[in-house]
């Protein structure tokens, strides 16, 4: 007798490394499996690989690309959806090198993916994962075409030696984040303008962190679910992936 | 023998008054003339009532809404389209109280039109002309749903007295306009979000000021078309303008 409570997955978790680092992620691929095509590297909020991104990876994929949801933390290190995680963020955000190289290990593993055309790659992300999307960027991931973060961190690393950005950047930014200030747009504003990169910001009033996660019910500590919000970044985003992987 | 270079226009002039001020508009209204239809007004950039907003206006009807290009210098006070015309706008600026007057004027205009729906009235503007629309929703014009400004001024009249701002508003802003500089968004993201607007800002990397118009080609003034933003900006104008009206 099955589980009920085990749902069903139309993806497979995919074992990868990073040096010494056993690391798991969550691949979907859309049927039918007829030629490679795009992907979407899915980088997870502070909680890791939990169910919300397992199943924002499945609706990348219903959006006809192959979505991988990378790790940055390791094979079955796993938080709290709902709960406080900075055991498990804090250590990658003080040393970024090493979450950047995590990043790429996963990005790597991507373009492996035999279903995948690696010649056509974006990442995207939420809050930590924003954050981890851009830092792809930032790093020069090869044949990164797009890059959208959903109410993500913005702050460059401490020490950033690239100086120029190839991918299309969308920031997609709850005005009323009071995780990340309207000082952190203007910084960022300012390293994309000067990395060359071709971006664009789309600010919501009043949205607040974690605007896209139906569960975020803390408006008091400016973390709340924003539908209208929500469903303008999802059409965002879509417009901006097939701009830059499907022309 | 008509003059070729006489181009024959879809809409007509409409005269109106502000107090003692004769001023022109410019309506289209698209065919077949059945029901009402949802308005959009027009506000002018600093050249007055020129060529290139005639034509904006026909574009706006070709969406299918009646557009109104209001006038706020007068019965064929007229600048030029690709030169200097501080002489027209500045008194309009100093006078705030004024420059609000004279848009209202046209704003009734535009509701009195007999193929005019006044339920569902919008109020887009280019560069002087944003300022203008933003006004229109700073002053609380009735029924007014939408704002858009394209590379408009944001900044607020000095002794504003409204509080609350009912229109959706949507600013097309390029972050490298040198006359809107960074300290004037974060200004009118305060503003709408003390007034309890529903608000978004789409900022545009590396744009500058007038970057929808074709003629704009004076990139180390910082006043330059930009074909993707122009497109970006159009784009999500429409969306902006179907959710408003149309639903």
């Amino acid at each position: 007798m099955s589980e009920t409570n085990t749902p069903i997955r139309p993806g497979r978790l995919v074992e990868y490394c990073d040096g010494e680092t056993l690391l798991e992620g969550y691949v979907v691929v859309p049927q039918p499996e007829a030629s490679p095509r795009a992907c979407v590297v899915l980088a997870h909020d502070w909680s890791g690989l939990t169910e919300p991104t397992l199943r924002l990876a499945e609706r990348y994929a219903a959006l006809g690309y192959v979505c991988f949801a990378i790790d940055a933390y390791g094979k079955r290190v796993r938080g709290d959806p709902v709960g406080d995680n900075t055991h498990l963020m804090a250590p990658l955000m003080k040393d970024r090198d090493l979450l950047q190289r995590r990043l790429l290990a996963g990005y790597a593993a991507a373009g492996r993916i035999t279903a995948v055309d690696s010649a056509r790659m974006a990442a995207v992300g939420y809050c930590f994962g924003g954050l981890c999307a851009l830092d792809l960027a930032r790093r020069g991931a090869p044949n990164l075409k797009a890059v959208v973060s959903f109410h993500g961190g913005l702050q460059a690393p401490d020490h950033q030696e690239r100086t120029r950005i190839d991918a299309s950047i969308l920031l997609l930014h709850g005005w009323s984040d009071p995780i990340v200030p309207p000082s952190d747009v203007l910084a960022i504003a300012e390293e994309l303008t000067r990395a060359e990169a071709e971006w664009q910001l789309h600010a919501y009033g009043h949205a607040q962190h974690a605007f896209t996660f139906e569960d975020a019910r803390f408006p008091d500590l400016g973390i709340a679910y924003d539908s209208r919000a929500s469903d303008r970044s999802w059409r965002a985003m879509r417009q901006h992936l097939v701009m830059a992987l499907d022309q």
